[in-house]
């Protein structure tokens, strides 16, 4: 048994049913034995689909079989259905692979009667082996024989792979005649981790909303959330994340007010899930939220933020409880974003550590080293230049990161 | 005792002493008791000097200093001096530390009789803290009493940080009428690593060179080896390199076919200073080059080599001598660069592993798991695409890198 992340919630949460959603989820041994390892999700017609995706040049066949797929304009009474495996990722893995995609999806078609266009697919694990997708087709009859509204915790379940807890979140919103449900499950250890085939995410929703406007609220919201989070910098090749609207919510339309609070609500489940991900990335004891004020635009802002919570000497640092402030500033240095000694304010929290080129003061080393001792830690940087901000949300880089990832596949 | 990496040379190598050039080195206990930590180069009137150095935007004020004193134009006859400390980097002091490298560098001048503006120096330590700057003058007396043209060695020693060994490299060259001589040291244990200082190199060379065309020389090829030489990604707040010609070797003044095998030689000597950088890269157990072919530009040909050597999944790997070329994958794709999965080639030494977006069907992972034994390993990725190329190289990443940088300061 692996240990879980000091960092996990103490449980699953309560996720709410949501009308036209259906889970369900089986061992089919792809690569992991005594434990479910396939899921199926089975949503009712009128379902409107989103997707955002890894924008790797090596991602895998799922991912683009699925951005093809959601480029298409679907008949407006059309079911759909994902199916997701882990222990293997399916990527780099040529015709071959794109092949073992058409397979999978194909079969679920079949069974559920839905067009295969309709079928979006994901696999995670190791990178460049054939996927065994006989065995996971052989296993199709009795994922639909098992499928029911109850089953989403057991989904997030088969799609772990060195995730020490599954992931789940969920939010209701009050629309017009009825409650709007939002229901979603991730998994990822690294956000950013590409053997173990990395981040997927997944959220439902009854909401009553056209595809178009649902990717617009999803595609708005992605930069603030999952876009915000890094375990290692490790861009995977098969990071996914797809919501379903079933629309059979009592609520009316989403638009309006309802709009906003939608939006809001799913950027919410978005956020949390995301934190998620940190919270159990590889090795991690600390989640540090890296926040970045004052910078002369949003892109300099953004490359401040990634630049200390990607810097392995801020993450060592951080893993050794050492408030060693000297690193941040290194990193801002090298981040290739304008910033100027002598404007530059740093902060563990409320401790005011440096300013003005300067080490404060009235800073004690104990001070830092008092803060550096909790499990959830805020170093902001404020650069003193402009009006732009951007937060990124990482995890300490330890020895059981080298451990997990030097083992991998032996 | 600090392990000596195991992928140091067998010993320290024989430098010519290089007329003109006279080294010191002593114990001023700056930070670190029992061992020399402050060393001092006279360097005699004529000498011309070139430099490079970190283009961080948090640069100490030795930096800063250097650069502002390289750009003016010296008189004819003036002499020079380095002096570098190690135990304290005297980056992110302020004014004060500003005032410190004018203390420094004065009491040089004055003990000298050189000009302030000729006197070149360097810190390397921690960031942040007040350097004590009277330890250092207090020895200056001692330093120039002890000025010698062969204590080389001796200041490759004080200028050691994280480093377990002194690195040295020398070359010479046939010039018209006599034989040039160039002889460089350099610390560095981490390319890249903000706490330690980073990454100092002098080269000094008896050579007739102007200032111009030896800054010249120097600049093409700093993008080859220094700039292609990473440890952790972390750059440094004082990566500074110098260069002093001394002009007083018999051969006449460098140029024409002189000059195409002075910079052959000098750019050898910087080669081999960098790779050295990395042999003693902080846990290091294995040498990797990664070389890239085929790319699009020589932009992208060094986003996919850096994406590569900087990838932890990549580096986390090469530690568990896992021959996991899927994490290869990934981070070509996460690179940013023009990249198509069917034209992507990637071997190992000269082991085909993976061709036409899929495994090379007749490579067997037993050897792949056999060259990941070696201690120094090429991964050639080609593209496909073009005709540009880089070479980068680095280190593997093991538990040794997070134990040293969690408890460097504690």
């Amino acid at each position: 048994m692996k240990p879980v992340s000091p960092l996990a919630p103490a449980a699953f949460p309560v996720l709410p049913p949501i009308k036209g959603a259906e889970f369900a989820a089986v061992e089919a041994g792809v690569r992991y034995q005594n434990r479910k390892d396939v899921m199926l999700v089975r949503l009712a017609p009128g379902t409107a689909m989103a997707g955002v995706f890894t924008r790797s040049s090596t991602r895998s066949g799922c991912v683009r079989d699925c951005q093809a797929k959601l480029a298409l304009k679907p008949a407006a009474d059309a079911g759909a259905a994902i199916i997701v495996n882990s222990g293997n990722s399916n990527a780099f893995t040529g015709k071959v692979g794109d092949a073992a995609v058409a397979a999978v999806t194909g079969a679920v078609a079949e069974a559920l009667g839905v067009p295969a266009s309709r079928v979006f697919s994901s696999s995670t694990g190791v990178i460049g082996e054939p996927l065994p997708h006989e065995r996971i087709t052989a296993k199709v009859p009795d994922l639909v024989a098992a499928l029911t509204e109850d089953a989403v915790e057991m989904a997030a379940q088969a799609i772990m792979t060195t995730d020490t807890f599954p992931k789940g979140a969920a939010a209701t919103v009050q629309g017009e005649g009825g409650t709007i449900h939002i229901a979603g499950i991730a998994k990822g250890s690294g956000m950013i981790a590409p053997d173990m085939a990395t981040m997927l995410v997944y959220i439902f929703t009854d909401a009553k909303i056209s595809q178009a406007n649902l990717q617009k609220i999803l595609s708005r919201n992605v930069d603030a959330t999952f876009n915000s989070i890094t375990v290692d910098s490790d861009t995977s090749t098969s990071d996914t994340l797809l919501v379903a609207a079933t629309g059979q919510s009592e609520a009316a339309e989403v638009k309006g007010t309802v709009a906003k609070a939608f939006e809001t609500a799913l950027a919410g489940v978005m956020r949390d899930l995301a934190l998620q991900v940190v919270r159990d990335g590889e090795g991690a004891t600390k989640l540090v939220e890296v926040r970045v004020t004052g910078a002369a635009s949003d892109e300099d802002a953004a490359k401040v933020a990634f630049s200390i919570a990607n810097s392995p000497l801020v993450k060592t640092a951080v893993a050794g409880q050492d408030p060693n402030w000297g690193r941040i500033v290194a990193a801002v240095g090298k981040s290739g974003a304008q910033a100027d000694r002598d404007l530059l304010t740093i902060r563990f929290g409320d401790i005011l550590v440096a300013e003005k080129g300067w080490r404060n003061p009235d800073y004690q080393e104990e001070q830092g080293a008092n803060y550096m001792l909790g499990q959830e830690l805020l170093f902001h940087v404020d650069l003193g230049l402009g009006k732009s901000k951007r937060s990124v949300w990482t995890c300490d880089l330890t020895s059981r990161y080298i451990e997990i990832n030097a083992d991998y596949r032996s």
